[in-house]
């Protein structure tokens, strides 16, 4: 068993009941507050605790890690140590905040390097370079053909031999906590001859999760199903915010496009692939049977329970819409990534690939309005009386995500954006 | 008139006849010797002229420019000055060329800041961060929806509102030179049942042109097409390499993934918008007419002639196989980068907008293989008595874009890839 992921271990850093944080996470990220640089941090219940402190002060001496590497805009350059440096690194966290040691007066430091959250700006965590979405939901794949197309033939006929995905506007990844504006363009009602321009009136969440590549690749490098998870450094929610209106216009025959590329929002925690592997399950069973590169051993598919809460500005806290799992993943990581490389397409550090809607097999599982409320058919009834069938200006969408097993909770905090009203179009 | 682009104008440095860099190109690059750092240059006749070194002699000392722009592995810095810079810059060296000023004696500095062409490596011009890809050739996407669809209505029905376009993958953006190594991936024939696996048999080039974002914008920001041409560096030759049989088969309904991943070639030379300003010309009517946001004044489409040879390895020379023209563009940059950026799309200097496939309208003049052979029922003869429907391996392909008015004539230098054989795929 990897270290920090003894259920057993209990931290000196108070850690509150329910908390995603407990000290068998230890998630990365960027934090910044006034008059400071970014710097690598994890978190601990209610706390973060400050990197480039504990490196200062010795803490990471023995792994030969250039100090710098801890003040920096983004993890990259912390990710592409490599695992063996990026495990032992939160291995040593776990000793730090371990209870149980007492090889240092962790308390006489902890003024030093803890900083309560609610007093620090957690920024992007990664400096992403391409972002690649995938379709890998059978559900939500099943959900959407069988309202634009033909319930009978909702696959299309790709569906179940490779993972389908596209490319993504990178440049749009915002952290948790960015506001989004409400997305204006082009959409052509059914009963109109031409096309309108105007804001987004179908605008929607879509339930992701991403991961994470912490090692790059040479262009003609392909990377096997095997090896895939040695490339995959932790995973983020993923809300890929999507415009109905704009996308069904639009999206015929390259992909979507502007729909999607106003922006999506990402955990400002990345959590480990190690964190997460105690949570391993089994996939869904592949029929018909897959190509040879598209084979794996092991299991693949992991247990994070998802939900979505939407907040109107009337509203006191956030209504659950959506609880799912990403173990419905009807094609795992290893497999998206295996299928990405085999062409011999290059990734860098840095880069996120995201899983596409999560959607479960029942109503209440689904990952998107679209799916919800049945492209509108089916409104959403809200505690304040309201009633959605896609996101309002003024909504808040929160997403949550975590694992729990032996008593031991790992979660990614909230991935939250609120929606701003359109920019006027009269003007 | 810009200072550099006076038709007027010799240089000291001997430019051969038809060379594609006489002094009113001065286009910007990357350029790498044995033991020193890459550093920024620009190209005159068949010698690079290198900016760092003009730095280090204070040629730029009035322009307020920090000397290490000039030694980076790519331009995103340089061009992050902006065009009030950049174009100084251009035309700082259009005063150290001239024949006819003698304000220094340039000769003497020749040996320091000239090298022959065939002396140095030149590398990828720009990081670049996202990389979108349009379809905004009538003739094209003509072409291609005749062949998969229906003749009668080629064109899909948003195609003459808006510019198409797609998010790509911009880690597998290389340099002319770089050798290509034809893909593997999943293909399904006509009469097959499942899909099958191994190297790509229909592999195309695509004869595009992009364009290289110099200044940022922030999240919500739109980009109208007046100010479209403020945010454009200038334009690189695109050859956007594409595996039909992968595309089939993958790309319903999220658009191109893996049949386009594998590499894009670009030129080294990035040529400014400021050397291209005398080539502008009127763009094809729109009709219909297009929403408010996508009109535009004054000429922004460029005649830029395009074309592409293929060599193959017992061929003595590239024959050409497509003549075209950068003009021939129904949606111009202005509009596709206004259209990008409706929605509140972010762009970041070093972004690259590629055009689509630029068709002309007579069969000679079509961009890709798919169309020159119309789907393989076609063949193209070649002069060594062989045949071709798509690239073989061993093939070269080259592409070529100049400018030509006044006797002068701004090229972009070679744009080329050779295709090495698949991979083992058996093993």
């Amino acid at each position: 068993m990897i270290r920090a992921n003894d259920p057993k271990l209990t931290s000196w850093v108070e850690v509150p009941e329910g908390s995603d944080f407990p000290i068998q996470n230890l998630p990365f990220g960027i934090y910044k507050i006034e008059g400071q640089q970014p710097r690598v941090c994890t978190a601990i219940g209610e706390h973060i605790a400050d990197l480039y402190v504990l490196a200062e002060h010795g803490f990471f001496k023995d792994l030969d890690i250039d100090q710098e590497v801890f003040e920096q805009d983004y993890l990259n350059d912390f990710m592409a140590l490599g695992k063996a440096k990026t495990s032992a690194v939160r291995n040593r966290l776990s000793e730090i905040l371990d209870n149980d040691l007492e090889e240092w007066d962790a308390s006489e430091l902890a003024s030093f390097f803890l900083k309560p959250q609610k007093d620090v700006e957690m920024l992007l965590p990664v400096k992403v370079g391409d972002y690649t979405d995938f379709y890998s939901s059978r559900e939500h794949a099943t959900n959407v053909g069988t309202m634009f197309r033909d319930p009978e033939n909702a696959l299309l006929p790709n569906w179940l031999h490779l993972p389908v995905g596209y490319h993504g506007r990178a440049s749009s990844i915002v952290v948790s906590g960015t506001p989004i504006q409400r997305p204006v363009g082009q959409q052509k009602p059914n009963d109109a001859d031409a096309p309108v321009f105007g804001p987004s009136r179908l605008l929607d969440f879509e339930l992701e999760m991403g991961f994470v590549i912490g090692q790059p690749t040479q262009l003609g490098q392909s990377i096997s199903t095997a090896e895939a998870e040695d490339y995959i450094f932790g995973m983020v929610v993923f809300n890929d915010w999507s415009a109905r209106d704009i996308q069904k216009w639009e999206y015929v025959p390259l992909g979507p496009f502007l729909a999607k590329s106003f922006a999506s929002t990402i955990s400002p925690w990345i959590v480990t692939m190690d964190a997460l592997d105690p949570f391993r399950t089994d996939g869904p069973e592949q029929d018909p049977e897959v190509l040879p590169y598209l084979k794996y051993e092991g299991q693949k598919n992991y247990d994070i329970h998802l939900e979505v809460g939407i907040q109107g500005e009337n509203m006191k806290a956030p209504h659950i819409v959506c609880r799912s799992n990403f173990k419905y993943m009807y094609w795992n990581m290893s497999q998206q990534l295996a299928h990405h490389t085999v062409n011999g397409c290059n990734v860098n550090v840095g880069d996120i690939c995201a899983s596409g809607t999560i959607s479960g097999p029942t109503p209440d599982s689904y990952g998107s309005m679209l799916e919800i409320s049945w492209r509108g058919s089916k409104p959403v009834a809200m505690p304040d009386g309201s009633e959605r069938k896609f996101i309002q200006d003024g909504d808040t969408v929160t997403m949550r995500a975590h694992c729990e097993k032996d008593g031991v909770r790992i979660g990614f905090g909230d991935t939250s954006g609120k929606i701003l009203p359109a920019r006027n179009t009269n003007s």
